[in-house]
């Protein structure tokens, strides 16, 4: 397989990190962001919608929309699990999912930055502009982390949940948002610090990172 | 089961959709946005991050996100279904979805328009913003339609990925978005004009439904 991603975006992050907790074996193919390089002909060739990530199965199929790679990748490598059995629990999963994958993280990603630049926000309005989305979905999340968490988002072992929450704390930091009212949040970050999974997928250890980037 | 929603909302919409697809009955519990009530008492006991919709299940389980819900009801109501079988199937009416539930919506939803406002940006402005991200949006689902569609977005039958487009129309026809370059998404909303389970998920015949509401 081959994803194609940023290594800061925060939905090929997502991705690098499901790939991982699977035990899949992946090349990485660089899209440059910051370049345009999602709008070159070769990559629009693959995703025309010009964004990452896009995955390359192997077989001829080409997946994009990260919520969509990764529940692919939980029905065709079921093993270990990222979603729970019950349905109830795999709609609190699912939930946590689209809180920061609908809530919070379209409205920070790189475009979207750029076009409230457009309107005439400086590097401060842009940074109040992320961080409000940040901290109204991440109060909400600390709630449910500490109804359903033990450890993790959900229960004792990672689950979807944490493939988007992870990339989402690494982007609030990004944006200097002070976190210390998230203390379960925080606890998870710990512990996916420590994860080799997470760990492999983290922006500083892709091919394409660079921590002294702008 | 209960939906707390708001008429014009089109996560609301999106689950009444899915509700009658799949042939449920519910009750309608309509909460004004436009007044402040997603953030009363009442409602925050329900549902703590203070958006809609909320789906009381009748069993004293709440749901919320309608990405979690519509895939709650999924499983827990197989039939009719509105994903596909196959994985790489699923995989592309699930990509439907999130480009529209990730790359569009939450980007012209009531409360980033009012952040919008808050930028500087007057109506024109406003309207720009929204349709930059409907037409950007709209662009990529055109082709993936041309390609998966025979009537309705994926194959022949109504899919999650339709209950995500028809609210997506609605919105943009508010903003007054061209759409004449999207011919296959505007066939799939005359056919869902003429739909049962559409008609009565339409806005403007939900209990709050004000046609002449601004």
């Amino acid at each position: 397989m081959i994803l194609h991603g940023y290594w800061r975006s925060g939905t090929s992050y997502r991705a690098r990190i499901a790939l991982n907790l699977k035990g899949l074996v992946y090349e990485t193919a660089p899209v440059d962001l910051r370049t345009g390089a999602q709008t070159s002909d070769a990559y629009l060739a693959l995703n025309p919608q010009g964004l990452v990530p896009a995955l390359e199965t192997g077989d001829g199929l080409v997946l994009t929309q990260s919520p969509a790679i990764l529940e692919w990748l939980e029905e065709t490598h079921p093993t270990p699990a990222l979603l729970p059995t019950a349905a109830a629990d795999r709609a609190a999963v699912r939930g946590m999912a689209a809180l920061i994958g609908c809530d919070i993280h379209p409205l920070n990603n790189l475009r979207v930055l750029k076009a409230v630049r457009d309107l005439g926000a400086d590097q401060a309005g842009v940074d109040a502009w992320a961080g409000r989305w940040i901290l109204d979905g991440f109060a909400a999340l600390e709630a449910q982390v500490q109804h359903h968490g033990e450890g993790w988002c959900f229960g004792g072992a990672p689950t979807l949940a944490d493939c988007y929450l992870i990339p989402q704390i690494y982007s609030a930091r990004r944006f200097n948002v002070d976190l210390t009212p998230f203390p379960r949040l925080l606890a998870t970050e710990a512990r996916a610090s420590l994860h080799p999974a997470f760990m492999a997928a983290h922006p500083d250890n892709q091919p394409d990172g660079r921590p002294d980037a702008d």
